[in-house]
């Protein structure tokens, strides 16, 4: 393993720029990292554990110089950010992102960039229910996949060394075009969420079972979805708003499923359930052998 | 810990059967496991690992002389096996049942008991998504719940060694009646499941998303919902048929809430998506706070 680029700058340093500059140092990758975030706390906590080999108070000096530029902020804020740092890009500099939600990024921010400066969107499908400059470590991206869509007429050599970046970070690379993206994960994640979200709230919100049932009961199942309702709220706030159209297609598809197990379930239709519960199983076990999660009961979690 | 009963007769030997007959030997509660499946496979592998102390051909056998009689098997099944075993049982003896719903199994199970034999309603909620006589282990009910519904006119001394018995077997016990805990766990179990395997199989039926995709990409939230979506189909297609008001009454408030926040997508309203993200992530603190999830990102799995 060797060094890819001179200097990195993070811009915003949440979860994941966290664990990309642990990631980077554990193999070598930057010959500097520059840590930029808007919040004065986290930047003072990014000092404090020494998260970045420098850590500035203005967006335009992470920049200065950085051969990759990192956009690791809400995606709603993309554009701000892209139209700021514009003036101060290197050229030959590449601008890259990790925001979970791919045609509205691009289109916030591909006005923004200067001739001469490259811009290949990226997510890694990586996370926990974490936040903030302290909840990133080296290992998140190990074994996950990270999506590059790049733009028509991408510059090989910039797109092979960029790849190179998230392989040795400890992902497997896959391309894919910006709107095939959006609906992907809009079926593995944005509509997950956003029913996770859901249900938590119903629960919180009965009159006739309590908060305290709610929490002492939780093992028959509720848990795992508190875990994906307990994430970043300005983050997926922004992911729903800009990636409407594949989440509310495939939120059209989900309630028109649940409608025909509801009904199943009034009219006593076993079979119809006994059927559509047999057919779900199989792709867990697909997930398992692909290595996505591990075979053991209950996640393997052993709470006291 | 002593012995509480001479002889357990295991009605059904899945996860839960097993997972009592490991915690009760653990223990030494029972003075002689005996255990029957209708399935002659299922006997031969209990045989095989030593599940009981005895695994007999006939339910009766099964059942004669034991003063702890369980019935651990499908909710749809509780009634039938419920009048087979009547003629059998000894005077004294207690029945119990270890189902998710409880009213149902209630009204299919009382009118078969004999004069002189008890009948206490248990749900331990407890449970992994695995199911088989191989699949369980000892400590599943270690500081889960496991809830009593006691029905009027209850033994207390009966109760009393009953409820000793979860305890012994790790579990904390709480009482409620029948009504309370079908709301209550249709809350905190049955729609959250109905939803996840909804969602996986609206995955899994997309033309435009494939299979594989679905697969490699699980790791953005998906995969949470696909273990509970590997669950026992039979189990829950009985549970969601004898919970169905519960069950129905969760769906609907569920649905409305997702119709707000679809509106609010389509509307462009990110406050009320960041409000109501904010307020979901208390209860994931109070779950862990109360020990019934482990604090650990991604409930500390490390997938390969």
């Amino acid at each position: 393993m060797a060094q890819l680029y001179n200097r990195v700058a993070l811009i915003g340093l949440g979860l994941i720029a966290g664990s990309m500059a642990h990631a980077m140092k554990r193999a070598g990758l930057a010959g500097e990292i520059v840590g930029y975030s808007r919040s004065a706390e986290t930047r003072d906590v990014a000092r404090e554990i020494g998260l970045c080999d420098r850590v500035v108070d203005n967006m335009l000096d992470a920049v200065d110089g950085a051969d990759l530029v990192m956009l690791c902020v809400p995606v709603g804020a993309m554009g701000a950010v892209a139209a700021e740092i514009a003036p101060a890009l290197m050229p030959g500099a590449l601008v890259s992102d990790v925001g979970s939600t791919k045609g509205a990024v691009i289109e916030a921010v591909t006005p923004h960039m200067p001739a001469g400066v490259h811009f290949i969107p990226a997510h890694p499908l990586a996370g926990t229910e974490q936040s903030g400059p302290r909840s990133g470590f080296a290992e998140l991206f190990d074994n996950r996949w990270c999506l590059l869509t790049p733009l028509e007429g991408t510059d090989p050599e910039v797109l092979s060394r960029y790849k190179s970046l998230w392989e040795q970070m400890g992902s497997n690379v896959d391309e894919m075009d910006a709107p095939h993206h959006d609906l992907v994960l809009a079926v593995t994640s944005h509509t997950p969420h956003l029913i996770a979200y859901t249900m938590v709230g119903v629960a919180d919100d009965l009159q006739r079972v309590t908060d305290s049932e709610v929490v002492k009961y939780s093992a028959a199942g509720f848990r795992d979805f508190t875990r994906i309702a307990a994430s970043d709220p300005t983050m997926w706030r922004d992911v729903f708003l800009a990636n409407k159209e594949a989440t509310l297609e495939i939120l059209g598809r989900f309630t028109e499923e649940l409608f025909a197990l509801q009904r199943a379930i009034r009219t006593g239709d076993g079979e119809h359930l006994h059927d559509y519960f047999t057919h779900t199983r199989a792709i867990r076990r697909g997930i398992i052998e692909a290595g996505q999660d591990i075979d053991v009961p209950n996640f393997g979690r052993n709470a006291k």
